[in-house]
């Protein structure tokens, strides 16, 4: 461009720039900013002449310095042009319908326009309940699913950690193998194999972030719009709400005191069935063996694969654990996850897969997808937790800690409410209780119950999904006993006593409703 | 059921059961199995009397102890029935059809025939190349995007995760929010204002397992089948997995030295578009500012969101960083995805979403309905790096450190090869070098270089897709620089001089083709 090609504006008096020399920011940073706004606000116009840098300099009380230092960096970033006998001008380029845009100012009616006119959202689906409620939390909380947080072994998971990092920085800024680290997978494969009756091969195990990543997996692979998903009602909500997100048409089949109604599956192709067969969510019985045998042959007459959910068989307190459905499957039907949000915590989001040999490369190839893998130096740890043998030593001690637990629970529900039925007490981290009769329902008895610093769930608000069973929804509570110690489970059960009981001081509840 | 309702066949004689007194398993854990897959062969049939257990344990040698406790573990786990003055048998109502195709033994021919039966996948794509290949590492390694994993902080990180795990249990074993830890998000936005001049209010910023995942996250929420998605070309190869496996209709949009050609976005509506302002992958390029504001007119114009990938904008060797989109954005119009994979390291598995106001809440339940959150230590140590200032004196580090591994690469390559076309050097992690005339096409080159172990990366092989221009293909090699020691650049080069030189002893192309 020559020199006669450029028809610059008169340059302007006084720029308004406020230069403040108590900020943390350098002058010449204000500076720099100050006249980048007044280009973006459309103030200073395309083409437009900026004072010589002594006058600027001048009227802000800044040195020649640090005014040619914030042009030369407007010049850089291509907010000014430069010309030697001609001064610092505005770039001609600038689009300036692009800066009318920007002059816009977004205010909230605004905004409603500004979406308004943007690319819809697709997803409108709500949080689901796991992770803890934003409101505060109650003085003694039953909630279910909770890992006792003293029992963490913080020392030995320290150590491990420094031990790892000291050996291994590739690890921390490398990529890895999207389906998990190998030693991690080989431990997990020894685990399974005493503890659940699987024979894996490490191959067949990808490392995820959680039974929820795991889901999500499967989805993807397996859900398309309009398949065809039995899952267990009720269930848990998290897996109902990926298989609706995916909108799977959903086929819930009931649960009674032996797992799911294996009378009651459906007829036809189906795609999927999610089950926890060890402790149903949220009822906590078991699937008897004869079930266990006619789920599989459901499933082999109508293709369907099972994702068997095993997300708290680590504890067991009567009898010895069934063999998990993995262990049964001759046929590669049964597509197995585990976590160790239970047995360890949920904070370090480590689960698995053990998948059909079929399934395991593309479930490798979506887990890349999705997000290049798990961090390296949790499942560095794990493994090494798992292989030392110590992960065994931590699940006797938390067991024997969750079943006194288990065990003050019982006896102070018998103790205040006689012989209430109690369901899913031979394993996991919560039972089910049924109310006795002359009780409020659950709902009314949960919300009084928080009112006095306790809480208990019923169904409905305890993340679960197709609570077809109208008396379940009204007379069951969840009360997960593992993170809540016995003075506080007697404390508790003892609150919840007295609020039900009309004729002592301190009861609570109107029974007129 | 009455005595008289059993139909039982005569004991078996002698069952066909092997105990191994050498193996690691307990005598009753082998006689518990050996039964238990004696039955769900079908070996066993239902109602079928067992011997009594004295006969057993004469049989097998056994204490009689070790045959009472397995038949009362098979009793309990239901694969028994016993009855007295009648015997123990194999449970009447396990269904005789299922363990008759428990019977079938899967074969490589008959699993096909599995396979035929089930229900079929959805998801056929490849992985992407983001982790190291599978085959083994080349000597010197110009894979693209890796930092230098001599410079991670190791001791630093170790003393923050001790700490961190001293006084959080509650971190490692509870479920958090899953849009990420309060403290890293503000330590996020605080970063982000100074570095890349944009003000986020901690609530817009989503914690992620990395760029990867913060794709999958807006896909779900912006990208249905037949979306109009536009991409630079050529891109990174994750991002475009990520849409067309959500069956986008993809548009391209051509790349030239300013970075996108904001003259050819395509009209009409369109969802998103998805950019690298700060540095193009794969050609390094940087978008000029009049191009950024019409992009950002143009945004405003059709609706469409800008994913601002910003993956490795920590490093600028020339100039000032220009402010990013998001920094420039008035409307909400500007999705920033930011990531510590190349600032720390691809293990942490840390990236991050700046969300315009109204995709935070959605982006929030998509991310606890994927996996529900990240992990708790990882973050709770970044935010410590951030806040501390160590975070700024590592990128000061290691900044320093790249710069003189690109000054030595572009010094060799200028050495051994005269002026040749580089691009993308003023900032980042690689270079996109044209190939000078004479030498053979970057395919070929790289297969000879790859057998001289030096590991240089033509686009196609190169983590891209819609590599639309043929000329980029065959003649741009990228190389990464961040991770290769001087004098491994120094050896490299020289090698691929070598190998380029035919007059030279050594020289192993052949130029006829």
């Amino acid at each position: 461009m020559n020199k006669s090609d450029l028809k610059l504006s008169r340059p302007c008096d006084q720029l308004p720039i406020k230069i403040d020399r108590a900020a943390p920011q350098t002058l010449q940073f204000q500076l720099f900013h100050g006249i980048q706004a007044l280009i973006l606000s459309g103030y200073l116009r395309p083409n437009e002449l900026l004072p010589p840098f002594r006058e600027l300099a001048s009227q802000l009380q800044l040195s020649r310095n640090t005014v040619i230092l914030a042009y030369q960096r407007l010049i850089s970033e291509g907010y000014l042009e430069t010309r030697p006998g001609v001064g610092t001008y505005v770039t001609g380029t600038l689009p300036e319908r692009a800066l009318h845009i920007q002059q816009t100012t977004p205010g909230t009616s605004e905004n409603d326009d500004f979406l308004a006119r943007r690319h819809p959202f697709l997803f409108h689906g709500d949080l689901h309940e796991i992770f803890p409620p934003r409101r505060l939390r109650p003085e003694i909380d039953f909630f279910v699913g909770r890992p006792d947080s003293t029992s963490f072994p913080g020392k030995l998971w320290s150590r491990l950690l420094t031990r790892k990092i000291a050996h291994g920085h590739g690890g921390m800024t490398e990529y890895g193998d999207p389906a998990g680290l190998p030693d991690l997978r080989a431990a997990i494969a020894d685990h399974l194999a005493p503890a659940r009756g699987i024979k894996a091969d490490p191959d067949q195990i990808i490392i995820v972030a959680g039974i929820q990543e795991a889901l999500n997996l499967l989805s993807r692979l397996l859900v398309a719009s309009e398949t065809r998903i039995a899952i267990e009602s009720p269930c848990y909500q998290g897996a109902a709400y990926v298989f609706q997100a995916a909108r799977a048409k959903i086929l819930p089949v009931p649960v009674d005191d032996q797992g799911l109604d294996v009378d009651a599956l459906p007829s036809g192709p189906v795609g999927v069935i999610y089950v926890t067969p060890s402790h149903q969510y949220p009822l906590g019985s078991t699937l008897s063996l004869e079930r266990r045998l006619k789920l599989l042959e459901w499933a082999w007459d109508t293709g369907a694969y099972i994702i068997e959910d095993d997300y708290d068989s680590d504890f067991r307190y009567q009898g010895a654990p069934l063999f998990a459905l993995a262990g049964l499957d001759r046929h590669e039907s049964v597509i197995y996850l585990g976590t160790f949000s239970k047995s360890i915590g949920a904070g370090i989001r480590v689960g698995y897969i053990v998948a059909p040999h079929a399934l395991a490369r593309p479930l490798t190839a979506l887990k890349g997808l999705l997000n290049n893998g798990n961090p390296w130096l949790e499942q560095a740890v794990l493994a090494e937790f798992l292989h030392s043998g110590s992960f065994a030593h931590h699940l006797r001690k938390i067991r024997k800690l969750y079943l006194s637990r288990r065990n003050t629970l019982i006896d102070c529900l018998h103790e205040h409410f006689g012989d209430s039925l109690i369901s899913g007490a031979e394993g996991g981290m919560h039972i089910a209780w049924t109310l006795p009769p002359g009780l409020p329902d659950a709902d009314k008895l949960a919300a009084c119950a928080l009112e006095a610093g306790v809480g208990i769930y019923p169904l409905a608000g305890g993340a679960c999904s197709f609570i077809a069973d109208d008396h379940q929804r009204r007379r069951l509570l969840m009360l997960g006993f593992s993170s809540v110690s016995e003075s506080k489970i007697r404390d508790g059960i003892g609150r919840l006593a007295g609020l039900c009981a009309p004729d002592r001081a301190g009861a609570a509840i109107d029974y007129a409703i």
